[in-house]
C-alpha cells in the first residue's frame, strides 16, 4: 500500500531540451521511470555570434545513453525549427519510433535523402483524433491545429501525473467574416481535464489578433487583379497553406502557375500527392513553358523572398535565371516577413527588381503576410478554453515566455502555477504540483558545420569572430638551433588586417621590430620558443595597435633549423 | 548676347555623394561654375558584409582637388548619419566654412575633441529665417523643421537654376488633439517658388501617418503612473526632443532624474546650456545620489537601448553598473526602435532585466516610440504644400526612393519630373529642366577602421568574411635550398577552422599530405615556390574539404634554408 502511494507520487519529469532560450531548435522531453517521450527535434539558424556555422541543434547528450528508453518522438509539424535536427540526432538516439502526420513524414523523408549516412527513419503516421499508446505510462491523443503549414498536430499526452496539452505552433483561424473557425477543436480537447498546458510564445508580445489568412488572400487577390503583366510571388516554401490558396486564386483568375525553386517544387509535389493542393489539370505549367502564355496569364511561385543569394528570386533579379528575366510591367509580391538579419539582402533584392521596372509589393506596404502564430488576444482565448491547472509557455527567449506568462495570468491561471524553466532545467510534475527543480541536464548549443556536429566549439567561434573583426598576422622567425639567431629575414603573412601590398612601410616596420626582438635575446643560451612567441605577441601586437588602433590576431611561429 | 544666353543656360549640377543607395552617409553636392555647396556629411554604420569596420563614409575624392571651390557645408541636424563623417573629411576638404544651428554646432565640436589631429572647425551659426549668401551664385534661406532632435534646419538653396528646397530629416508635428502644428512653416517656405524639392524617403513605404510625439508622451506618462518602483528609460542619446519631454513629465510627477551614459550626459548638458532643456533646480541629480531618494521618486535616463555591450543599460543588467542594480519592482522602458541587426542583443538585454524581476516595456508592447521621419500621408501633404516642379526623393535605397516617387506622383508631380539618381550620378538642373546625365563621380564606400580611413578595401573585407566563415590553416614547409627536400616536419597552424587539439588525427593527416606533396616534386631541380604553394592550396584544400565539407583559407609558406 505504502509502496503504491510512493509510486503514484513519483513525478513525471518535463525537460525543455531546446527552444526555451532562443528561437528554434525546439525539443521537449517527458520522462517517467524507464520511459521517455520526445516532442520535436528542431534546428536553429546561426547567429552573428556563430559565424560560419550551418545550424545549431539541441543537446541530446543526456538522452543518448538512455536511448533504449525513448518510446516515441512526436513531431508536430514540418517546419525546420521542429524537425530540422532529425538527420543529425536520430542515429545517436537509436533511431526511435517517430509519430507524425502524413505531410510531415513526406517532408522529413525527402530531406533525409540528402544525408547519405543517415538511417532510414521509423515513422508512423498519425491522424486527427488518433489515440496511441506508446508505453506503459504514456499515451497520446492527436488533434489538428491551424498553423501556416497543413497537417500540424497538437497532442494531449496522457501521463501518470495528468494530461499535458502541447499545442505546437498554433494560431486561431478566421473565416471571411472574421469569425474564428477552429475553437471547437480546442473545446473538444479541453473536455479531458488539462493538467499542464504547453503553449507557443512566439508572438506573445504582439497585442491583438493576428491578421487572418483569409484577409491575406483577399489582399493578394486584389493585387493580382491590379497586375497587368506577369505576377511573381516570393514566399517561403514552407508556407504551404498560403501556397495552396494562391494556386486556387490563380486558377479562378484563369492564370497558369509555374514553380521556381527546388524546395518549393518538392513541397508542392508532396502536397499534391497527399491531396493538400489540388490544382486542375493544366494549371501548373513547367517554368520553361511560361513564354507560351500571355503575360497576364502567368504567375510564378518562387523561393528566395529572404534575399538568399542562390535562391530563385535572387537569380531572377540578377538575370541569372534560365527562364525568367524581369521586364517592366512585371509585378513582384513578397508574401513573407523579413527574418531579422536579412533586411539588407531583401532591400537589395527589392532595389534590383524595382530598377528593372518591376512593381514591387511587400507586407509593409500591404497586408499580404500573416504570422502562423497566435498573438496576445488569441493566446488568451486559447488558454481560457484549455483551462489548465499549470501553464508552461514554450518557444522563445525568457522575455517572450514571461510575456506569455502574463497572458496566462490574464486568462485566470494563478501566477504560481506558471513555470518558466530554462533549457535543461528539470521540471517535476505530479497530480497536484509542478515545480522547477535544481536538477539540470546538458543544454548547451551543439553546432553543425559542414560534416562536423559538435566539433566547432567556443574556442573556434571566438577565433572566427576575432579574425572577422581585425584579421591576423603570422610572423615566422626562422632561427638557428645553435645560437638562436635569425637565419633569414622574418616572413610575415597577413589576411583581413590591412592590404599589405599597399602598406609596405608597415610590413617593413613589423619585420624590423621582429628582428629587434630576436636580437635582444641573450645568445648562447637554449632558445625558449614559448618565451620568444609571447614577446612577439605582446610587442608586435602593441606596435601594430599604436600604428593602426587595430588588434589583429598575432600568430608567431618559430622555425628552428 | 549669345554668350549671355549660354551662361544663363549653364546647368547647376546636383550630385548625390552618399545616402542614395544605403541608409546613412548622407551627403549631397551642388556645383555651379567654380562654386560648390555641400549639404551634410554623415556616416553609415557597418554592415554584415563589412566586418570589423567602424564606419562607412562618403567618397569625396572628386571634391578634394576642388576644395578651394567649396563655399559652404550646410549641416541640417546633429544626427551622425548627417554629421558623423566631419572629423574624417573636413581636413581633406580644406576645412570649409560650415553653416549650422547652435545645437548641431555644439554636438559637432564636442565630438571633434575626440579626434586629436582634427582641425578646429570653422562653424557659423544659423537661425530660423536667416538668409546667407555663400558665394556669387548661391545663397540659402534656413528654416526650422520638426524632427526628433531640436534645431533641425531645412534650407532653400537659391541657385541660378531656381530654388532648391532640402527639407532634411523631417516629420509633421501634431498637438494633443492630433492637429498638425507646423504646416505653416512649409507654407511660408513654399511662397518662394520651389523648383526642386529634395525630400526624405526613410519612411516612404510606411502607410498612413507617424505616431505623434504627443501620443508617445501620453503613453509614457501612463506607464510612469503605473510604475511602483524606480523607472529606468533606455533611449537614444540623440532623441533629444523626447528626452526633454520625459524630464518635464518627471518634474510634473515630482521625480528626480539621473542620467547614465556618457553621450546622454553630454547631449543633455549641451541642451541645457542652450536652453532646450530647462529642468528646475534639483530635478536632475547625480546618479551616485539616487539611493538617497525613495524608489518611486527615481527616474534614470540611460543609453544602451540597442543592447550595446558596454553601454549603461547593459552594465545595469549585468550587475556591472557602479550605482544601479536591478531589483524586483523596477520598471524598464525601451523608448526606441530596434535597429536591424541588434534584435538578438536587445532580446538578451530584455531577458536579463526580466529575469531580475524588472517589468519591461518596449515599443512593440505599447506605443512608446515614434519615428522622426514622415510617413506616406505626411510626405504627400508636404509635397503638395511645397508644390515643386521637380522632385528628388533622398535618403535610402533605390526602392525606398522609388516608393517616395509614388508619393510625388500621388501629390501631383508629373512622373517625368521625378528623379532617382544613384550615388555619384550627376544631375543637371536648368530653369526648365532637370535630368540625370551619364556623368559620374567616384561614390564607392570609404571604410573607417581604427586610425585608417580607406586602407581597408574589398580584398581585406573578403578575407575577413572568409576567415569568419571557415577559418584558416597555415602550412609551413621548411625545405632545403639545395635539393628542395623537407628539412623538418611541416608546421601547421590553424584558427577558426576546427579545434585541432581535439582533432589530432586530421592534423597528422594534413602533415602527411604535405610531406607527400613535397616528396613527389622531382629532386635536383630548382625549387619553384609558387608552384609548390599552389599544390598545397589545391590539394590540402580539397583534402580538408573531403574530410569536413569546409573550405578554410589555406596559407602555404615555404621557408628555404
Amino acid at each position: 500500500m505504502n509502496n503504491k502511494t510512493t509510486k503514484k507520487d513519483e513525478p513525471v519529469r518535463f525537460i525543455p531540451v531546446g527552444g526555451f532560450e532562443e528561437i528554434g531548435r525546439n525539443m521537449m522531453a517527458f520522462e517517467y521511470k524507464e520511459e521517455i517521450i520526445l516532442i520535436d527535434m528542431g534546428l536553429q539558424f546561426p547567429e552573428e555570434e556563430t559565424p560560419g556555422i550551418d545550424f545549431i541543434i539541441p543537446n541530446t547528450s543526456y538522452f543518448e545513453p538512455k536511448r533504449q528508453n525513448i518510446k516515441a518522438v512526436i513531431l508536430t509539424h514540418a517546419h525546420y525549427d521542429h524537425i530540422g535536427a532529425i538527420p543529425y540526432l536520430s542515429k545517436k538516439l537509436g533511431n526511435p519510433p517517430i509519430y507524425t502526420t502524413a505531410l510531415t513524414k513526406e517532408i522529413i523523408n525527402k530531406r533525409q535523402e540528402e544525408f547519405l549516412n543517415a538511417p532510414k527513419l521509423n515513422i508512423r503516421i498519425v491522424k486527427n483524433g488518433d489515440v496511441i499508446k506508446f508505453s506503459e505510462h504514456f499515451e497520446a491523443k492527436f488533434f489538428a491545429v491551424p498553423h501556416n503549414i497543413p497537417d500540424t498536430t497538437a497532442v494531449i499526452l496522457r501521463t501518470p501525473a495528468g494530461n499535458f496539452a502541447n499545442l505546437a505552433d498554433v494560431k486561431i483561424d478566421y473565416d471571411a467574416e472574421g469569425k474564428p473557425t477552429n475553437l471547437e477543436e480546442f473545446r473538444a480537447a479541453a473536455k479531458e481535464k488539462i493538467h499542464v498546458l504547453f503553449l507557443d510564445s512566439t508572438r506573445a508580445e504582439a497585442p491583438g489578433r493576428s491578421l487572418s489568412e483569409k484577409m491575406v488572400e483577399k489582399n493578394l487577390e486584389e493585387l493580382f487583379q491590379k497586375a497587368e503583366g506577369r505576377i511573381i510571388i516570393g514566399t517561403f516554401a514552407s508556407l504551404l497553406t498560403r501556397i495552396a490558396e494562391i494556386i486556387k486564386i490563380a486558377e479562378k483568375m484563369g492564370k497558369k502557375v509555374a514553380i521556381s525553386g527546388r524546395s518549393m517544387k518538392e513541397n508542392i509535389e508532396i502536397s499534391r500527392n497527399l491531396g493538400y493542393i489540388k490544382p486542375k489539370k493544366g494549371t501548373i505549367v513547367p517554368i520553361e513553358d511560361i513564354h507560351k502564355y500571355k503575360d497576364d496569364k502567368v504567375m510564378v511561385l518562387s523561393t528566395g523572398a529572404q534575399g538568399e543569394p542562390k535562391a530563385s528570386l535572387m537569380r531572377i533579379s540578377n538575370g541569372e535565371h534560365k527562364y525568367i528575366t524581369i521586364k517592366p510591367g512585371d509585378t513582384v509580391i513578397f508574401s513573407s516577413s523579413v527574418i531579422p538579419g536579412n533586411e539588407r539582402s531583401v532591400q537589395i533584392l527589392k532595389d534590383n527588381l524595382a530598377r528593372q521596372g518591376a512593381i514591387v509589393y511587400h507586407s509593409e506596404i500591404v497586408d499580404i503576410h500573416s504570422s502562423g502564430h497566435a498573438s496576445q488576444d488569441e493566446l488568451r482565448d486559447i488558454i481560457k478554453i484549455m483551462n489548465p491547472k499549470f501553464f508552461v509557455p514554450i518557444h522563445g527567449y525568457f522575455f517572450m515566455r514571461s510575456q506569455n506568462a502574463l497572458n496566462g495570468v490574464e486568462s485566470g491561471v494563478p501566477k504560481e502555477n506558471i513555470l518558466l524553466p530554462d533549457n535543461g532545467q528539470v521540471v517535476e510534475i505530479t497530480k497536484t504540483s509542478a515545480k522547477i527543480t535544481d536538477k539540470t541536464i546538458p543544454a548547451s548549443y551543439v553546432l553543425v558545420d559542414g560534416l562536423g556536429v559538435g566539433d566547432v566549439g567556443e574556442v573556434v567561434l571566438r577565433d572566427r569572430r576575432l579574425l572577422a573583426q581585425e584579421g591576423m598576422i603570422v610572423i615566422i622567425a626562422t632561427v638557428s638551433r645553435r645560437d638562436g639567431r635569425l637565419v633569414k629575414n622574418p616572413d610575415i603573412i597577413s589576411r583581413g588586417f590591412i592590404y599589405l601590398k599597399e602598406n609596405q612601410k608597415l610590413l617593413e616596420d613589423i619585420r624590423t621590430k621582429t628582428r629587434g626582438i630576436v636580437s635582444r635575446i641573450p645568445r648562447h643560451q637554449p632558445l625558449d620558443g614559448d618565451y620568444l612567441k609571447s614577446l612577439f605577441r605582446d610587442q608586435i601586437g602593441q606596435f601594430v595597435y599604436n600604428k593602426t588602433n587595430r588588434r589583429p590576431m598575432i600568430l608567431p611561429v618559430i622555425i628552428e633549423v
